[in-house]
């Protein structure tokens, strides 16, 4: 292949500009104007309504150091915590978010008013009981919900930071943490454990800082990002940068929002969630309110009503750049490469106790890297639990009431809790 | 769900309104500019240069009747052959090409300059033997390299139809595909083969035209559309829509062009062409003619450079609105709702002879559905031969050089000719 040239996105400052008419905002469109068989290109441009965490912490003093080199000063994490630190701070579990998640995962989430994303796993008496542990689940760097982003001022500008924000990485999103989880005065984590991106934060944790790491649970996710699924991300990209509104990154500044975009971004991403069986008992060939097909662009189908809905629904609560930022930091996500293609480098000597979670149907993380992970502890001779879920469900798997998931959690959470002596 | 809401797409007349400056053309690229590593987001907006085939023949006088209830009168058919046919008209193999496809299956493509899409199956002594066989590939009605489609005239307004175009079906693909091979004397076709959508196709002939289908050759397809499918085609179709350029279908008329649309839908699509391990072996984790990320978003991996390629160079020779009407059309393809939900109604004391192919690593029309097909035919007590393949290299490997799919098609080929006496 002949494929040489390679134009660079040079990180652009956002000065705002003249708008021409058509790209100003031509409607505010309430939620329910975004109903589900609305067409993307329907769709009118509203700013996103992203606003902060309830808890905060700014570090003022400490710059986080970027993979990239570059460093982030100051740098802010929005949190929520639920249950409470024991006095000895050793019942401490942190969650780590996916890619569209936030910190929500056991409260209301403040722009879509939907309760948080884990309730099915945190809470009083479930898996993780918030009686007996304190939660704490942080918003990504890189995020929008309150966290450092690109949608936050750079102190250098006094503007958006749009593409002048630095590259992140799973590492830095997790030094990021390490932040947090020092100030709190807690020097080992009882666990920590997140789905897809979350599990790649969990393997980072316990990878770099194996001692603060008491118990380990990555689910349904892998050591590094997969070339279909660096495959995936970019085609959600190009959806974003190929939005007008998008503006090279800087349409806070220009007072556009890449929707359509970022909308579509969002549908492609959605179909690999979920499992073409998944999608057949659901949706069938089903249609979506109507005895015949139209013979027409509709949404005919259930399966496109739906996959609109889910394109609307997102756009109100997620960044255009975040996504983009988001996304890059898993496909650069590679354990194996930081050490010369061994995977059971990450893991040397290691006493953190893991417990790997995959599903049947994911095909964005297939259980064969999952066992990638459990092979290279077993090279290690960690303590490994390894289960393989059998589900239809797909890789959104992990959000939902899966019976089999909830109880090893919760079985491999209590037996731990019993090994570090909490109960 | 309460997604009640459904908006409809009126077909709207394509009449030519003010453009602002920023819709109009920006830049002429060449091909050389439109290399694999430039972002959708920097491409410029270009007219296509889709060009009619070599062969063509317009039908005036027989209006095609369309499942919609609408007609298309005139209509024409544009379409390539290779070979002699005999005297008695007896030696025809009809090809059916694929979503993207077009009739230029063993000839050089007039608008890319490549070979031929089928070269590894058609030509002097390959399995589809030009010296023995007449071969005839039709383009598709809604496609756009000759055939009648959206970018034709409209006869009732002089204009490109856009989306005035009725909404097609693969019966009405096929419907088409009769009257040319009446046109040209052939009572009964020696073979009827194609992939995917060909394979549809194939499908519906065997299907609704089985006295005139000696023996049928349906590959890598199904006989509906899955749920999975349908929503990938409608993120294909958001894409398209989503983008400023594609003017509610009136691109042609208002001299812009939703490339970069166009493109996303491309990339998205091709990743279902191919397979995780396919991607894997390909391009793995490869950077792209650099030796460390940069921390970017430019096309760091290969797997994203080939994609933003296959984008760019799709949308040189494919038209928008072609593609919405030909994913739909793949959309409603449903033989077990024409006959009550069970599929051996289709082939009804069938005698054609079928060979029905399927891979083991498609995922977009997995071996399930060929089987679902070789039952019903079995339940017909048809004659069937069923191949399943093994290989790595996803749907797309019909195309490829699968050395077991073309000595199976030889076969079956050879002995049908014996069967009909054409040896």
């Amino acid at each position: 292949m002949s494929l040489t040239r390679d134009l660079t996105h040079e990180p652009k400052k956002c000065t705002p500009s003249m708008t021409s008419p058509n790209e100003k905002n031509e409607q505010n469109l309430t939620p329910a104007d975004q109903a589900a068989g609305q067409s993307v290109a329907e769709e009118g441009a509203v700013q996103p309504a992203i606003q902060s965490g309830g808890q905060q912490k700014t570090f003022k003093d400490t710059p986080l150091k970027l993979e990239s080199g570059a460093a982030l000063s100051p740098f802010t994490i929005a949190y929520e915590t639920y249950g409470t630190l024991n006095d000895d701070k050793s019942n401490a579990i942190l969650i780590c978010h996916a890619l569209t998640g936030d910190q929500y995962a056991a409260s209301k989430h403040p722009v879509t008013g939907k309760e948080g994303w884990w309730e099915i796993m945190i809470g009083p008496g479930k898996p993780i009981d918030t009686d007996k542990y304190f939660v704490l689940c942080p918003n990504v760097i890189g995020g929008c919900m309150g966290s450092t982003g690109p949608a936050s001022t750079n102190p250098a500008t006094g503007k958006a930071y749009g593409l002048e924000f630095p590259v992140i990485t799973i590492a830095d999103m997790v030094a990021a943490q390490t932040h947090l989880v020092e100030s709190l005065g807690i020097k080992q984590l009882f666990s920590v454990i997140g789905g897809s991106m979350g599990g790649m934060q969990v393997l980072e944790w316990a990878s770099k800082y194996s001692d603060r790491v008491f118990s380990a649970i990555p689910i349904a996710t892998a050591a590094r990002h997969s070339s279909q699924n660096i495959a995936f991300h970019e085609v959600g990209r190009q959806a974003v940068m190929a939005d007008p509104e998008w503006k090279s990154g800087c349409y806070l500044e220009e007072n556009t929002n890449p929707r359509k975009g970022l909308a579509v971004a969002r549908m492609a991403a959605h179909i690999t969630y979920l499992s073409d069986n998944a999608l057949h008992q659901k949706f069938g060939r089903n249609l979506q309110e109507r005895e015949k097909i139209t013979f027409g662009f509709d949404a005919d189908f259930q399966v496109e009503s739906y996959l609109r809905h889910q394109g609307f629904r997102f756009v109100d609560r997620f960044d255009a750049n975040s996504y983009l930022y988001i996304t890059r930091a898993m496909d650069y996500f590679d354990l194996f490469a930081e050490h010369d293609g061994i995977l059971a480098g990450a893991f040397q000597d290691t006493k953190t106790r893991f417990c790997v979670v995959s599903f049947t149907s994911d095909w964005l993380f297939p259980t064969k890297e999952s066992r990638q992970i459990v092979h290279a502890l077993t090279a290690n001779a960690a303590n490994v639990s390894f289960v393989e879920i059998e589900t239809d469900k797909g890789h959104d798997a992990f959000l939902l009431d899966e019976p089999e998931m909830l109880s090893a959690i919760r079985g491999f959470i209590s037996a731990a809790a019993r090994q570090k002596g909490l109960t």
